[in-house]
C-alpha cells in the first residue's frame, strides 16, 4: 500500500525495542523465550497498518503474534497501535516477509496469516505473489506439521490463483468462503483495507488451507 | 429441475434405441464397442435438458459423450435434441447417476462433467450432493488414472463445499473460475439453466479438478 513517506519512522521503530525486533534472525528458534511463555506463535506476513494483528492479539491472549511489514512508513502505524494497546503478546518485524525462513526455525510457527496481499495481476509476475509455490515452501518449513495458512483477499484473480496454487502444492483446503461478510463466520477481524473495500460492496474471499503432515511428525505417532 | 410430467416420455425413450440405452449395465466395459470407435468417453451426470451434452458432442466429434438424467420428463428433451442433431457420438441414459460404477468399468471414462447439480443446501443433506466423497469415490473408480471432474454451478454454497470436498478427497484443483462469464475461458457451452441465471446477473463458478494418479498406472511408467 502507498502511504506518505515518514523520514522519522525508521528511528521510531529502532527505538521501540519493546515491540520491534530489529534483528529477527537473532531470535530464530527462540521466539517463545522472547515472549516469555510457551504459547503458539502466529505470523502475519504483510501486516500493513496493523489492525488485524493487534486486534487478534487482544482477542487471543493465549497466542503470540508477530506482524511482518516491509514498508517502514506503514509498519510505524502498527507500532502506534501496539504501544496504545499495551499488549505483551504481539511483536513487529520491519522487514521482508519473503525471508521468513531466516527468522523462524523449522516448525516454530503455529499458523501463517496472509491478508490482502499484493495481487500482482500480470501473469508474468505470478512468482511475486505470496501464494506462489516458492513462498509456500518457506511457510511450510517454518510451520508445525500440518500447519495452516489463513488467507483473505478481495482480489478475485489472486484468490482463483491461490486456491489452485495451494492445491497443486499438496495443501488441503479445509474451508472456503466466497463472500465472507455474508457468511456465518465468527470472529473476523477486519483489516483497514478490508473495511474500506467491503463497505463499497466488494466481496471478501477467505480460505483455510493446511500443509500435509510432515513425515517426521507422522513417525512419532 | 421440475418440468411437467409427460406420461408418454418413458415409451418414447424406450423406443429410441439409437440414442437411449435402457440397460446400461449390459455395456459396462464395452462402451467403445457401442460407439464403434476408440474415442474417449466423457460422461455428464445430471444432463438435464441436454443442451450441454449435445452441443459438446457437436463441437468435439473426437469424443464420445454420454448423458445421464434420472427424470424421464427431462431426459426426453435431451432425446429430442439428439434426434434433431443426428450425431453419432452421444448417448443417453435415463437412470440415476449415483450408480455410475454399475454402468462403467474401471478406467473406462475419460472425464466427468457435473453442471448445476442440486445444491442440497441444508447441511444435513450434504451426503446427497454429487460432490460428496462417496460419489467422488464412484467417479474415481470409473475414470482413467488422473481423470478430471469439470464442475459448474451458480450456487455459492455448493461451490464452496465442493472445492473443499475435492481437496479433502485428495484431488488437485487444476484451475478455478469465480466468474466464468467474465473470464477469458473459451468454448463454454451454456446449459439452459446457466443461460437463464447468468442473464439475471448471477455468477457462474467453475473448477477443473483431477484425481490422483492411480498406483497401477504409475507402475506402468
Amino acid at each position: 500500500m502507498r502511504v506518505r513517506n515518514k523520514p522519522w519512522a525508521a528511528e521510531k521503530l529502532a527505538e521501540s525495542t519493546q515491540y520491534v525486533v530489529m534483528e529477527p534472525a537473532d531470535w530464530k528458534g527462540k521466539w517463545q523465550e522472547r515472549f516469555g511463555n510457551e504459547q503458539p506463535i502466529h505470523v502475519e506476513i504483510g501486516s500493513g497498518k496493523g489492525q488485524f494483528i493487534v486486534e487478534m492479539a487482544r482477542m487471543h491472549p493465549e497466542v503470540n503474534y508477530i506482524g511482518i511489514e516491509r514498508q517502514t512508513s506503514v509498519a510505524v502505524m502498527t507500532l502506534d497501535k501496539m504501544i496504545e494497546s499495551g499488549l505483551k503478546n504481539v511483536q513487529l518485524l520491519n522487514t521482508d516477509g519473503e525471508n521468513v525462513a531466516d527468522f523462524f526455525a523449522e516448525g516454530e510457527v503455529g499458523r501463517v496469516y496472509l491478508n490482502f496481499s499484493d495481487p500482482w495481476p500480470k501473469s508474468k509476475h505470478d512468482k511475486r505473489r505470496l501464494t506462489y509455490k516458492n513462498f509456500l515452501r518457506n511457510y511450510e518449513q517454518i510451520l508445525v506439521s500440518g500447519g495452516e495458512i489463513h488467507f483473505k483477499t478481495d482480489n478475485q484473480g489472486l484468490f482463483e490463483y491461490s486456491l489452485a496454487s495451494f492445491s497443486q502444492y499438496g495443501m488441503t483446503l479445509k474451508q472456503v468462503w466466497l463472500d465472507l461478510h455474508k457468511s456465518d463466520f465468527e470472529g473476523n477481524i477486519m483489516t483497514e483495507y478490508e473495511a474500506k473495500f467491503s463497505s463499497r460492496g466488494d466481496r471478501i474471499y477467505r480460505v483455510e488451507a493446511a500443509f500435509p503432515k510432515k513425515a517426521a511428525a507422522d513417525s512419532e505417532k
